[in-house]
């Protein structure tokens, strides 16, 4: 399998799933501004839209889609439980996949983290957190995951809210999305992820800078 | 099953997907600018969010988000053939919704269907349209469905690309998406759905101009 990612973009998700599973992966870098591959290839000619993540199965076939990336690796690693197996709790957690891919991810991430992004689109981001980040809280409040075990949604949400430092969100108004935070960063799965691709997002910013 | 709804909104893939299964559903209209439910009721008490589709399930739970709703009513039909049950075929759809989800519902759609966005919220979503109507441009061209048969995934991108009339996107440039539209509106399920939606939209239009 063949993980293409960006460091520290959602494609993260993927990765602390593979590490979650203990299974092993190719992880192609893709330089988000440049869209090459470390290895000099451009990655629109994988895939057209350039976004990550992209993985590539080992029957060679291109998934793309974080939500389906994430729903993919957890059934192709059953055995760690990264996915609930019945109805209600497989629609659940695509409810917040979904949820954290539309309201969170594109809807006020997106536009925040993009220096290109016109004022009024950033405002219009903005203006959309609240309510979906009261939603979280009021979800999250004694509760340890978003479903009743770690599961591929955590991965992307911890991920995604790790955003909010580059953003002018302030996390600390909502208690128990901080909480929730600090708790998942503690998974080693999740601090390895993270500091791997910290310091790839800071030699990524270094090559800009020298460019 | 009742099936929370807004005229034409991306609920009315839901309402495709019913009828595709022959199956039977309460229907609850919800205003989308009071969030009052045709009956006087709050929407905001049954969904904190106030957004559509939420499905009741027989067994009496909320269940939100598009993708999960439209999943769960394939599961639910199985019999009606409206999402593939092997694993690459479920990833395929995931990827589609999620694709249609991010990329245009939210990313596109949402900020130009909404009176209140500020000029750079539409601005910057229409210039991610061409990029995104070209990969599915390309990914039709010469195929009926988006998989092999029609599944909920096709209900959701004629419900979405139904909404290009009110907004400035010219659908004519990519006339292989104009083609699955109008092959698509000569479905039962869907031309019965959009002429009862239609209906709704009118009076719900009629309904604010004389508030």
């Amino acid at each position: 399998m063949e993980l293409f990612f960006s460091p520290l973009g959602c494609s993260m998700a993927s990765r602390i799933t593979l590490y979650e599973a203990g299974a092993s992966a190719t992880f192609t870098e893709v330089d988000p501004v440049t869209k090459l591959t470390r290895q000099g290839q451009a990655y629109g000619d994988i895939y057209s839209l350039g976004l990550v993540p992209a993985l590539r199965t080992e029957s060679g076939e291109l998934l793309t889609e974080n939500a389906a990336v994430l729903q993919y690796l957890a059934a192709r690693f059953p055995e760690a439980g990264l996915a609930p197996s019945d109805q209600i709790g497989r629609a659940r957690l695509q409810q917040w996949l979904c949820f954290i891919g539309t309201e969170l991810h594109k809807t006020v991430f997106s536009p925040l983290l993009d220096r290109s992004a016109p004022e009024g689109a950033r405002a219009y981001a903005l203006a959309k957190a609240p309510a979906r980040f009261d939603l979280l809280e009021h979800h999250l409040t004694g509760r340890e995951f978003l479903l009743d075990a770690f599961s591929v949604a955590d991965a992307y949400l911890l991920t995604v809210l790790g955003w909010s430092v580059a953003t002018p969100l302030e996390l600390g108004k909502w208690p128990a999305l901080v909480a929730y935070l600090e708790r998942l960063s503690q998974r080693p799965s999740v601090a390895r992820a993270r500091a791997e691709e910290g310091r790839l997002y800071a030699e990524e910013r270094a090559r800009h800078r020298a460019a």
